[in-house]
């Protein structure tokens, strides 16, 4: 399946970089641009326009996977390494860092920042205007919403801070702000202000302690969070470099 | 993409009206009718054909929009401009007024009733038999049940009054019913009645105080509910009139 | 549309058994196994391959449906009758039994376990390593976790066994362990273990009472629970009659 399927619908003036891979059926509308070495998958239909976008292109980095039946409007921009899982949306005027990962089903709705190596698992839902840091972790089905008083113009986004963890299920309020490196307890839902560091856990969710104190559940002497002290699968080698001078291990 | 794309398969015996789109790689069945101006996404399924199905036709309105990898089974109508996100499914039985619009990755179960200008967010999912008014809000991950002893064949729909509001996150269980106006808060689990006009809270979700008593966030001498007084975004002008003249704005 | 539709593709050294139906736009990848008599939906992908999978094989029994723009992993095998809804997902890996239903947008992650007979509503997520037993229902929205410590790779499945029903928006801790028998209300939150024939509520759940108490809504003379004394839809025949004999009905 290498190179572009013959029954994908590929504009001529889209841009796709060296070695890039096109499955069948995909259609890649005017105005797309893919860094090289990347792969979309079958049913997926990228750049499709609407008024809404402030810019006509859409930017995707190298080395990234769109992975089939998803749908990326123009007018966003995604650094390398994106890689989707099956079924996602991303939305308009959106400006996404390097290695995001999006899991199936995931749906960006437009207008959101979202920083470097953030990852979210299945049927996460990040409503307009959300702010998301660097090193985010989401849980499937966490919900970030926007409007205090649905329906409105008004919204006001939620902001999750850098190796920030939102566990399954999580509801966040319009204008929920998570801290730095804190830990959201799966179920909760989360209004105002979480502050750094912190596990918070209810609904509403309350601070419990620091999320440092956490142990792993298979050994008790290892310190669970922050969590990039203990886990670097997939994440680049100078990143998990200054994470282990950080922690000292 | 004007007209009918070369790869979309198209039942002879369908009726589209003019100037109606059919998108790439999309399927439209036989007895499926589509008003005039209308415009069906990529990677559609439209009519599919069921034993549930009380009438083999599936009719949609004029100047509707179906965006791709949505299905649509025979046996349900629609009136004109309906709406969808991506991803959605109406099964068969369903009778569904003007304007509806079903986000991302909406399902309406079958045999449901919905009036005119009702709107979903993303993830909402209508259970069988559930009965939905005019200018309905539901917001992401809003769930209508139904069973009251699940598995069983004896269902028990939701019902939801007239311009009610259903935030972010609410389970609705079988036989629940709120009343006009009413406004559920994201992430309440709703048995029982909920009179009209209220604000309810909660698990089990209790009424708090009269909707009319919230104000809106950025301007508090303005009062959010209920919200046709001050939300009119994409509705017909002779309704925006008819409530400009009930509220006296 | 019997047959292999001609806009389908499918590998030369797939093997489909005889009256395999493949839908438009298929893809059939090579290693795929189908039994003789299943339909294979439009815009669906069979045998996807992934590093991960122990085995380049999927194997799906006879007399199966894949609706719709739905994924399979190569890896996994399904016994014979396996019905799907549209869009869902199955990872490698996975040991599914005979008779499984799996809803719309249903998401089985890979490395899973499941018995004969199970079934589950649309919008189910079974999370990696989980076990679940014959005859098991699933309602919409349920979630089953496995990270204690997220994100980790020492996952700890869920356990259901046999019979039990778990109702909509449930989400279940990792290493939750749920009895044969047993009943768990909507919304409820689940860790540890629920014993056998209960039924369990509320966040963190609890043991409420025995199962066997809860009437029907419609017939307070029929008990509910265990469900299969009284409901036999779409099971076969001598499945039904031990289940009838079982309960002396």
């Amino acid at each position: 399946m290498a190179g572009i399927h013959p029954t994908a619908i590929v504009a001529p003036d889209s841009m796709l970089g060296d070695d890039v891979e096109v499955g069948p059926y995909a259609i890649v509308h005017p105005n797309v641009r893919v860094g090289a070495g990347s792969c979309i998958g079958a049913y997926c239909e990228l750049g499709l326009p609407t008024p809404l976008a402030k810019s006509p292109v859409l930017e995707i980095g190298a080395d990234s996977i769109i992975r089939s039946h998803s749908v990326i409007y123009a007018g966003s921009q995604a650094g390398a390494g994106l890689t989707t899982g099956h079924y996602v949306t991303i939305r308009e005027n959106s400006a996404i860092g390097e290695g995001f990962q999006l899991g199936n089903r995931g749906d960006v709705q437009g207008d959101c920042t979202i920083g470097n190596f953030t990852r979210t698992h299945a049927d996460v839902h990040i409503g307009k205007k959300s702010i998301i840091g660097n090193g985010v972790w989401l849980f499937p089905e966490v919900l970030l919403t926007n409007d205090p008083t649905p329906p409105s113009d008004e919204l006001v986004g939620v902001t999750i801070g850098n190796y920030a963890v939102v566990a399954a299920k999580v509801l966040l309020m319009p204008g929920a702000h998570i801290g730095d490196d804190s830990v959201i307890a799966a179920g909760s839902v989360v209004s105002g202000n979480i502050p750094m560091g912190k596990i918070a856990k209810g609904n509403p969710a309350k601070v419990v302690c620091d999320a440092s104190i956490l142990r792993m559940h298979s050994s008790p002497s290892k310190r669970a969070y922050p969590w990039r002290r203990r886990f670097h699968r997939g994440y680049p080698e100078e990143l998990v470099r200054e994470w282990v001078k950080e922690f000292g291990d």
